[in-house]
């Protein structure tokens, strides 16, 4: 296979905006999921990482992939968005379906195109220092790469799986030589002390082109089906999305595809997992994470979120973490917070369905 | 000085609802002080107060003491008030004006009125006792006293005034020997050791006439002044009340008054001084005081509000107050939650009107 590289094609960005989850409750809801929260007060995720990729792919050249119900929130955090840019799913096939929607899609109006697919819900400390490193994965993937970002471990995560590189190829750019899943605490030890081992944070760099090839040679019916909905239109979308296979893109194609490299590459990545994680994005100097109109005396260690233009008032108490939105308070401590899911599970149960 | 006991006088109730303060915060605010609100889920507690006493004096013998910028929420409170029932402060002047003033309009409207004045803001466990006490605190009355009910200690209480009980002058009716100030904590200990002590809870009762005489004795220009004032009708109380002295009714009549006794009543009194002391009102065997919509898991030793129709979801947390508004909430050690007047001390350097 061969990639014309004498003129440097045009990068896509891919968003992945169609995730839901409950650890941000009671900020995240249905229909308010966590990507399209304002967790730093600079805007919702979602925003936050189309502009962050703005130099390299402006609005007209990005497509956000997202669920149905999910369509006019979308719309209103990105309003600039094409409106043939934004994919709706009428029900979550997993990433592989998504991923290929979007790469047919986008092979139809530019045949060349490099895709950039980004989750929607990441943060992100040093913006320049990423945007190198997503560069040198578009030159990668320019040459006919599937090129995957690294996150060198900073601490020994169970949470995330990790990439093994092997030999470097360019600059920067190495060989994969195994995906792994997330490991039990002594393995996190061992990787994080062997120093080949990095983070998979789920951005991928290829040939739009290249992903459609290898997702047909893997998993020839779905790419099929993909491409005869995607030339159908979009009326054969809500038949036609239901019925795809239901498989992640490592497990399609990063997992089996010998194109595929990993770029290393510490920029302060945070997947942002819950109200715990937003404690390491405190202020330089101050002992808990604020959020929102805060009164804070006496305490310390705190996660303090104000939705809603409310007010959080905390008084000589420590290491918790308390959210007010209009409707709904939640207070646990710090490192117990991913328990807003339990919360959300008695919502349910009881049917309270304006809370979830 | 006589008083026909021949035919039993009636009874009229005096609700004291002038209060402001801060401790309820954020559920208290300006415009919706401690007597206004549901924190028991039994109705505002200056309504619980009317409804307390009805069978002695329904509402067409009940007046409310309020300040003027609560006279739309009063009236919401207790819609059967007769609007002639409601009083309106333009300003506060502690409660020997507002007794008095109330005693001069039920004299004009009954002489031999027998007045029951009563605090909105406290709570009573056990209503039957409470109204046998009163009743006998009446019967007091009737002979020609005034009777103050006094509260036998449950504990060395520092933050009361107390009284000193004397020789009983009829069944369950003492001359009282002193008044004290709120006692350190030795000397509350001995208070509570003592037995003859007991807290004074504000409540009294004696005939209007008698009041009247005996505020004229004690304060004459302010006892004139308000009956000019009130000779003069409702214009004139906006110009006439806030030249009255400031003083309280324990200061310029109980202290004085060779007429007073007092009943000692145990009927499960509290004047709900913070968020800490809902904690003793919690449902039998529960280990941790729910009002609202609130979720508590793997906590206890917890006062969890959830206010405005809203939900308060605790997990993991124990011995803390959490306190859910609309617009704010409030969080801080169980034993601290009289802290809440230091945020409205910060709101109000703020000028944060909304939330005051």
């Amino acid at each position: 296979m061969c990639y014309d590289t004498a003129v440097m094609p045009q990068v896509w960005t891919i968003v992945m905006a169609g995730g839901v989850g409950s650890r941000f409750w009671p900020v995240s809801r249905r229909a308010r999921p966590k990507q399209l929260l304002d967790l730093f007060g600079d805007g919702p995720m979602l925003r936050v990482t189309v502009d962050r990729v703005a130099p390299i792919a402006p609005l007209e050249r990005t497509l956000v992939v997202t669920g149905e119900v999910l369509r006019d929130a979308v719309r209103e955090a990105l309003p600039g968005l094409p409106p043939e840019n934004l994919l709706c799913e009428p029900c979550g096939r997993n990433t592989a379906p998504a991923v290929g929607w979007a790469a047919a899609v986008v092979r139809r109006r530019d045949p060349d195109a490099i895709l950039m697919v980004l989750p929607a819900d990441q943060h992100i400390a040093d913006v320049p220092a990423y945007q190198a490193t997503c560069r040198r994965a578009i030159a990668a993937a320019a040459e006919g790469a599937i090129a995957t970002l690294g996150i060198p471990p900073t601490r020994p995560e169970t949470g995330y799986g990790y990439i093994l590189r092997g030999a470097e190829r360019a600059e920067g750019v190495y060989t994969v030589d195994a995906f792994k899943e997330k490991p039990d605490a002594e393995t996190a030890l061992a990787y994080l002390a062997d120093g080949r081992y990095a983070w998979n944070a789920g951005m991928f760099f290829m040939p739009a082109a290249l992903f459609s090839d290898e997702l047909a040679r893997f998993e020839p019916e779905l790419a099929a089906a993909l491409d005869a909905m995607v030339a159908a239109g979009d009326d054969a979308v809500a038949d036609g999305y239901p019925a795809l296979k239901k498989i992640s893109v490592d497990y399609a194609v990063m997992e089996r595809s010998d194109a595929v490299v990993v770029v290393p590459g510490s920029f302060g990545w945070s997947d942002v997992g819950s109200w715990t994680s937003l404690y390491d994005h405190r202020r330089p100097g101050e002992g808990s994470f604020h959020l929102g109109d805060v009164i804070e005396r006496d305490g310390t260690g705190n996660v303090l979120f104000a939705a809603d233009g409310g007010t959080v008032a905390a008084v000589g108490v420590d290491d918790l973490v308390v959210v007010h939105t209009r409707d709904a308070t939640f207070v646990c401590p710090r490192e117990a917070a991913q328990r807003a899911r339990e919360v959300v599970d008695v919502l349910a149960a009881r049917g309270e369905e304006d809370l979830l």
